[in-house]
Protein backbone atom coordinates (compact mmCIF):
# COMPACT_ATOMS: atom_id res chain seq x y z
CA UNK A 1 0.00 0.00 0.00
CA UNK A 2 1.28 3.44 -0.62
CA UNK A 3 2.48 5.69 2.28
CA UNK A 4 1.15 9.12 1.63
CA UNK A 5 3.12 12.01 3.36
CA UNK A 6 1.16 15.53 3.16
CA UNK A 7 1.89 18.35 4.49
CA UNK A 8 -1.25 20.95 5.22
CA UNK A 9 0.04 25.64 5.51
CA UNK A 10 -1.88 27.33 7.73
CA UNK A 11 -1.50 30.87 7.85
CA UNK A 12 -4.57 32.29 8.36
CA UNK A 13 -6.71 31.98 11.97
CA UNK A 14 -10.31 32.14 10.13
CA UNK A 15 -8.92 28.43 8.21
CA UNK A 16 -8.51 26.54 11.75
CA UNK A 17 -11.49 24.70 11.59
CA UNK A 18 -11.18 24.15 7.67
CA UNK A 19 -7.74 22.83 8.15
CA UNK A 20 -8.91 20.45 11.03
CA UNK A 21 -11.85 19.34 8.99
CA UNK A 22 -9.86 18.75 5.76
CA UNK A 23 -7.14 16.50 7.83
CA UNK A 24 -9.63 14.14 9.57
CA UNK A 25 -11.41 13.50 6.18
CA UNK A 26 -8.08 13.22 4.12
CA UNK A 27 -7.46 10.45 7.19
CA UNK A 28 -11.28 8.78 6.65
CA UNK A 29 -10.63 9.00 3.01
CA UNK A 30 -7.14 7.18 2.61
CA UNK A 31 -6.60 5.47 6.14
CA UNK A 32 -4.46 6.47 8.69
CA UNK A 33 -2.24 3.44 8.27
CA UNK A 34 -1.85 5.08 4.85
CA UNK A 35 -0.56 8.56 6.04
CA UNK A 36 1.94 10.44 7.87
CA UNK A 37 0.40 14.20 8.25
CA UNK A 38 2.42 17.07 9.45
CA UNK A 39 0.03 20.64 9.79
CA UNK A 40 2.49 23.76 9.66
CA UNK A 41 0.97 26.84 11.62
CA UNK A 42 3.02 30.06 10.58
CA UNK A 43 1.82 33.67 11.07
CA UNK A 44 -1.16 34.49 12.84
CA UNK A 45 -2.74 30.85 13.07
CA UNK A 46 -0.24 30.06 15.64
CA UNK A 47 -2.48 30.98 18.35
CA UNK A 48 -4.75 28.03 16.90
CA UNK A 49 -1.63 26.00 19.14
CA UNK A 50 -1.97 28.01 22.32
CA UNK A 51 -4.13 25.95 25.00
CA UNK A 52 -7.01 27.24 26.84
CA UNK A 53 -10.16 28.95 25.62
CA UNK A 54 -9.16 27.31 22.26
CA UNK A 55 -11.91 25.46 20.65
CA UNK A 56 -10.03 23.67 18.78
CA UNK A 57 -8.05 21.81 21.51
CA UNK A 58 -10.25 18.52 21.35
CA UNK A 59 -9.67 18.71 17.75
CA UNK A 60 -6.20 18.73 17.89
CA UNK A 61 -5.65 16.32 20.25
CA UNK A 62 -7.63 13.79 18.52
CA UNK A 63 -5.41 14.43 15.63
CA UNK A 64 -2.00 14.49 17.66
CA UNK A 65 -3.33 10.84 18.75
CA UNK A 66 -3.66 9.64 15.14
CA UNK A 67 0.34 11.23 14.75
CA UNK A 68 -1.04 13.70 13.27
CA UNK A 69 2.31 16.07 13.59
CA UNK A 70 1.32 19.99 14.40
CA UNK A 71 3.99 22.27 13.93
CA UNK A 72 4.00 26.43 15.37
CA UNK A 73 6.17 28.41 13.87
CA UNK A 74 9.33 30.20 15.91
CA UNK A 75 8.89 33.30 13.89
CA UNK A 76 5.65 33.88 14.38
CA UNK A 77 5.73 33.24 17.81
CA UNK A 78 8.36 36.01 18.56
CA UNK A 79 6.00 38.10 16.96
CA UNK A 80 3.36 37.20 18.77
CA UNK A 81 4.90 37.57 21.76
CA UNK A 82 3.80 33.84 22.23
CA UNK A 83 5.91 31.48 24.34
CA UNK A 84 6.68 26.90 23.73
CA UNK A 85 4.79 26.73 27.28
CA UNK A 86 1.49 28.19 26.08
CA UNK A 87 0.99 26.05 23.51
CA UNK A 88 -0.57 22.77 23.65
CA UNK A 89 1.39 19.97 25.02
CA UNK A 90 1.81 18.05 22.09
CA UNK A 91 2.62 20.65 19.78
CA UNK A 92 5.97 20.78 18.01
CA UNK A 93 8.24 24.05 17.29
CA UNK A 94 9.93 24.49 14.01
CA UNK A 95 12.41 27.19 13.68
CA UNK A 96 10.85 28.63 10.65
CA UNK A 97 7.51 27.05 9.27
CA UNK A 98 8.14 27.87 5.58
CA UNK A 99 11.53 26.31 6.20
CA UNK A 100 10.01 23.25 7.20
CA UNK A 101 7.42 23.32 4.56
CA UNK A 102 10.06 23.54 2.18
CA UNK A 103 12.38 20.83 3.53
CA UNK A 104 9.50 18.99 3.57
CA UNK A 105 8.96 19.04 0.06
CA UNK A 106 12.14 18.42 -0.98
CA UNK A 107 11.93 15.09 0.69
CA UNK A 108 8.81 14.01 -1.43
CA UNK A 109 5.71 15.30 1.06
CA UNK A 110 3.23 16.86 -0.68
CA UNK A 111 1.66 20.06 0.19
CA UNK A 112 -2.44 21.48 0.94
CA UNK A 113 -2.95 24.82 1.44
CA UNK A 114 -6.71 25.42 2.56
CA UNK B 1 6.36 18.34 -26.33
CA UNK B 2 5.95 18.48 -22.58
CA UNK B 3 2.74 17.29 -20.91
CA UNK B 4 1.96 19.57 -18.30
CA UNK B 5 -0.55 17.91 -15.31
CA UNK B 6 -1.72 20.66 -13.11
CA UNK B 7 -4.17 20.19 -10.04
CA UNK B 8 -5.91 24.25 -9.22
CA UNK B 9 -7.75 23.99 -5.30
CA UNK B 10 -10.27 25.99 -4.63
CA UNK B 11 -12.19 26.06 -1.18
CA UNK B 12 -13.38 29.56 -1.36
CA UNK B 13 -16.36 30.65 -2.90
CA UNK B 14 -15.42 34.38 -4.10
CA UNK B 15 -11.80 32.64 -5.23
CA UNK B 16 -14.33 31.13 -8.11
CA UNK B 17 -14.27 33.67 -11.07
CA UNK B 18 -9.98 33.87 -10.08
CA UNK B 19 -9.89 30.19 -10.57
CA UNK B 20 -11.77 30.11 -14.06
CA UNK B 21 -9.74 32.86 -15.03
CA UNK B 22 -6.48 31.38 -14.05
CA UNK B 23 -7.12 27.82 -15.83
CA UNK B 24 -8.20 30.03 -19.07
CA UNK B 25 -5.05 31.78 -19.14
CA UNK B 26 -2.83 29.30 -18.57
CA UNK B 27 -4.84 26.84 -21.75
CA UNK B 28 -4.01 30.25 -23.22
CA UNK B 29 -0.11 30.34 -22.45
CA UNK B 30 0.79 27.02 -22.44
CA UNK B 31 -1.62 25.23 -25.31
CA UNK B 32 -5.02 23.30 -24.43
CA UNK B 33 -3.10 20.22 -26.35
CA UNK B 34 0.12 20.54 -23.51
CA UNK B 35 -2.39 20.45 -20.58
CA UNK B 36 -4.06 18.11 -18.18
CA UNK B 37 -6.21 20.31 -15.73
CA UNK B 38 -8.32 18.95 -13.23
CA UNK B 39 -9.52 21.36 -10.68
CA UNK B 40 -11.54 20.73 -7.26
CA UNK B 41 -13.78 22.40 -5.31
CA UNK B 42 -14.45 21.65 -1.57
CA UNK B 43 -16.29 22.97 1.10
CA UNK B 44 -18.17 26.42 0.31
CA UNK B 45 -16.64 26.36 -3.06
CA UNK B 46 -18.37 23.28 -4.21
CA UNK B 47 -21.50 25.61 -4.54
CA UNK B 48 -19.88 27.37 -7.86
CA UNK B 49 -20.70 23.82 -9.35
CA UNK B 50 -24.23 23.90 -8.86
CA UNK B 51 -26.89 24.25 -11.83
CA UNK B 52 -29.18 27.00 -11.95
CA UNK B 53 -28.48 30.75 -10.88
CA UNK B 54 -24.98 30.12 -11.36
CA UNK B 55 -23.33 32.81 -13.16
CA UNK B 56 -19.95 30.97 -13.77
CA UNK B 57 -21.98 28.17 -15.90
CA UNK B 58 -20.64 29.18 -18.81
CA UNK B 59 -17.27 29.86 -18.11
CA UNK B 60 -17.32 26.38 -16.57
CA UNK B 61 -18.83 24.72 -19.98
CA UNK B 62 -15.99 26.45 -21.82
CA UNK B 63 -13.31 24.45 -19.39
CA UNK B 64 -15.00 21.21 -19.77
CA UNK B 65 -15.40 21.63 -23.27
CA UNK B 66 -11.33 21.75 -23.18
CA UNK B 67 -11.12 18.77 -21.03
CA UNK B 68 -10.68 20.04 -17.91
CA UNK B 69 -11.92 18.06 -15.42
CA UNK B 70 -14.22 19.64 -12.60
CA UNK B 71 -14.51 17.76 -9.41
CA UNK B 72 -16.72 18.23 -6.29
CA UNK B 73 -15.91 17.03 -2.58
CA UNK B 74 -18.30 14.43 -1.32
CA UNK B 75 -17.89 15.73 2.15
CA UNK B 76 -17.99 19.09 1.58
CA UNK B 77 -21.92 18.01 -0.55
CA UNK B 78 -22.83 16.18 2.57
CA UNK B 79 -21.92 18.97 4.90
CA UNK B 80 -23.65 21.16 2.73
CA UNK B 81 -26.73 19.18 1.78
CA UNK B 82 -26.40 19.20 -2.21
CA UNK B 83 -27.30 16.24 -4.23
CA UNK B 84 -25.37 14.96 -7.01
CA UNK B 85 -28.14 15.62 -9.32
CA UNK B 86 -28.41 19.69 -8.36
CA UNK B 87 -24.58 19.66 -10.12
CA UNK B 88 -23.87 20.87 -13.42
CA UNK B 89 -23.96 17.62 -15.94
CA UNK B 90 -20.06 18.05 -16.39
CA UNK B 91 -18.89 17.69 -13.24
CA UNK B 92 -17.67 14.82 -11.26
CA UNK B 93 -18.30 13.56 -8.04
CA UNK B 94 -14.28 12.52 -5.89
CA UNK B 95 -14.94 10.81 -2.17
CA UNK B 96 -12.73 13.88 -0.36
CA UNK B 97 -11.46 16.35 -2.39
CA UNK B 98 -8.12 16.67 -0.60
CA UNK B 99 -7.87 12.92 -0.75
CA UNK B 100 -8.24 13.40 -4.62
CA UNK B 101 -5.59 16.57 -4.88
CA UNK B 102 -2.81 14.28 -2.70
CA UNK B 103 -3.33 10.93 -4.95
CA UNK B 104 -2.58 13.40 -7.97
CA UNK B 105 0.08 15.04 -6.73
CA UNK B 106 1.61 11.41 -6.09
CA UNK B 107 0.90 10.63 -9.82
CA UNK B 108 3.13 14.06 -10.60
CA UNK B 109 0.83 16.37 -11.23
CA UNK B 110 1.64 20.07 -9.84
CA UNK B 111 -0.52 21.94 -7.27
CA UNK B 112 -1.90 25.64 -8.02
CA UNK B 113 -3.63 27.13 -5.18
CA UNK B 114 -5.52 30.49 -5.89
CA UNK C 1 25.07 21.42 0.64
CA UNK C 2 21.55 21.64 -0.75
CA UNK C 3 19.93 23.67 -3.29
CA UNK C 4 16.63 24.71 -2.63
CA UNK C 5 14.12 26.02 -5.41
CA UNK C 6 11.34 27.92 -3.78
CA UNK C 7 8.58 29.76 -5.91
CA UNK C 8 5.79 32.19 -4.15
CA UNK C 9 2.53 32.52 -5.12
CA UNK C 10 0.57 35.74 -4.17
CA UNK C 11 -2.35 36.34 -5.55
CA UNK C 12 -3.61 39.07 -2.60
CA UNK C 13 -2.83 42.16 -2.35
CA UNK C 14 -3.25 42.12 1.49
CA UNK C 15 -1.03 39.44 1.66
CA UNK C 16 2.39 41.58 0.47
CA UNK C 17 3.38 42.15 4.12
CA UNK C 18 3.42 38.37 4.73
CA UNK C 19 4.88 36.87 1.94
CA UNK C 20 7.98 39.28 2.05
CA UNK C 21 8.29 38.24 5.65
CA UNK C 22 7.95 34.99 4.55
CA UNK C 23 10.59 34.92 2.31
CA UNK C 24 12.70 37.31 4.63
CA UNK C 25 12.24 34.39 7.68
CA UNK C 26 13.17 31.60 4.64
CA UNK C 27 16.83 32.95 3.92
CA UNK C 28 16.94 33.49 7.64
CA UNK C 29 16.78 29.94 7.56
CA UNK C 30 18.42 27.81 5.10
CA UNK C 31 20.40 30.89 4.25
CA UNK C 32 20.78 32.49 1.61
CA UNK C 33 23.80 30.22 -0.57
CA UNK C 34 21.50 27.31 -0.13
CA UNK C 35 18.22 29.21 -2.45
CA UNK C 36 16.66 30.03 -5.49
CA UNK C 37 13.69 32.18 -4.69
CA UNK C 38 11.59 33.36 -6.95
CA UNK C 39 8.15 35.01 -6.42
CA UNK C 40 4.91 35.16 -8.68
CA UNK C 41 2.67 37.91 -7.87
CA UNK C 42 -0.34 37.58 -10.34
CA UNK C 43 -4.36 39.22 -10.16
CA UNK C 44 -4.43 42.15 -8.26
CA UNK C 45 -1.41 41.40 -6.45
CA UNK C 46 0.66 42.65 -9.28
CA UNK C 47 -0.06 46.26 -7.33
CA UNK C 48 2.36 45.43 -4.92
CA UNK C 49 5.58 45.67 -7.58
CA UNK C 50 4.57 48.76 -8.82
CA UNK C 51 6.61 52.04 -8.27
CA UNK C 52 5.96 55.09 -6.35
CA UNK C 53 3.39 55.27 -3.30
CA UNK C 54 4.66 51.79 -2.88
CA UNK C 55 4.97 50.86 0.60
CA UNK C 56 6.85 47.42 0.15
CA UNK C 57 9.82 49.19 -1.92
CA UNK C 58 12.30 48.96 0.28
CA UNK C 59 11.83 45.16 1.29
CA UNK C 60 11.56 44.21 -2.26
CA UNK C 61 14.63 45.86 -3.58
CA UNK C 62 16.29 43.90 -0.75
CA UNK C 63 15.00 41.04 -1.83
CA UNK C 64 16.08 41.83 -5.10
CA UNK C 65 19.26 42.47 -4.10
CA UNK C 66 19.49 38.90 -2.63
CA UNK C 67 18.43 37.54 -5.78
CA UNK C 68 15.08 37.00 -5.21
CA UNK C 69 13.52 36.88 -8.28
CA UNK C 70 10.28 39.13 -8.55
CA UNK C 71 8.03 38.60 -11.29
CA UNK C 72 4.31 40.20 -12.68
CA UNK C 73 2.09 38.87 -14.37
CA UNK C 74 1.46 40.24 -17.66
CA UNK C 75 -2.31 38.62 -18.22
CA UNK C 76 -2.74 40.49 -14.61
CA UNK C 77 -1.13 43.72 -16.10
CA UNK C 78 -3.33 43.73 -19.13
CA UNK C 79 -6.64 43.40 -16.69
CA UNK C 80 -5.36 46.38 -14.30
CA UNK C 81 -4.19 48.53 -16.89
CA UNK C 82 -0.43 48.42 -15.64
CA UNK C 83 2.04 49.01 -18.18
CA UNK C 84 5.97 47.48 -17.39
CA UNK C 85 7.17 51.46 -17.31
CA UNK C 86 5.08 51.48 -13.78
CA UNK C 87 6.66 48.65 -12.50
CA UNK C 88 10.05 48.92 -10.35
CA UNK C 89 13.31 48.38 -12.09
CA UNK C 90 13.80 45.12 -10.74
CA UNK C 91 10.65 43.54 -11.63
CA UNK C 92 10.30 40.61 -14.43
CA UNK C 93 7.30 40.60 -16.80
CA UNK C 94 6.33 36.93 -17.26
CA UNK C 95 3.39 36.30 -20.16
CA UNK C 96 1.50 34.33 -17.07
CA UNK C 97 1.67 33.68 -13.52
CA UNK C 98 -0.04 30.16 -13.61
CA UNK C 99 2.16 29.28 -16.63
CA UNK C 100 5.03 30.68 -15.03
CA UNK C 101 4.81 28.45 -11.35
CA UNK C 102 3.67 25.55 -13.30
CA UNK C 103 6.74 25.03 -15.21
CA UNK C 104 9.03 25.75 -12.36
CA UNK C 105 7.16 22.94 -10.52
CA UNK C 106 8.08 20.83 -13.80
CA UNK C 107 11.59 21.94 -13.18
CA UNK C 108 11.35 20.68 -9.34
CA UNK C 109 11.17 23.91 -7.70
CA UNK C 110 8.74 23.53 -4.69
CA UNK C 111 5.79 25.35 -4.38
CA UNK C 112 4.82 27.79 -1.59
CA UNK C 113 0.79 30.03 -1.32
CA UNK C 114 0.97 32.16 2.14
Amino acid sequence: MDNFKVIFHIDEQNKAGLVLHNISNLIADLGEENLNIEMVANSEAVKMLVRNTNVFETALKELAEKKVVLCACANAMRDLGIQKEELLDFVTVVSAGVGEIVKKQVEGWVYIRP
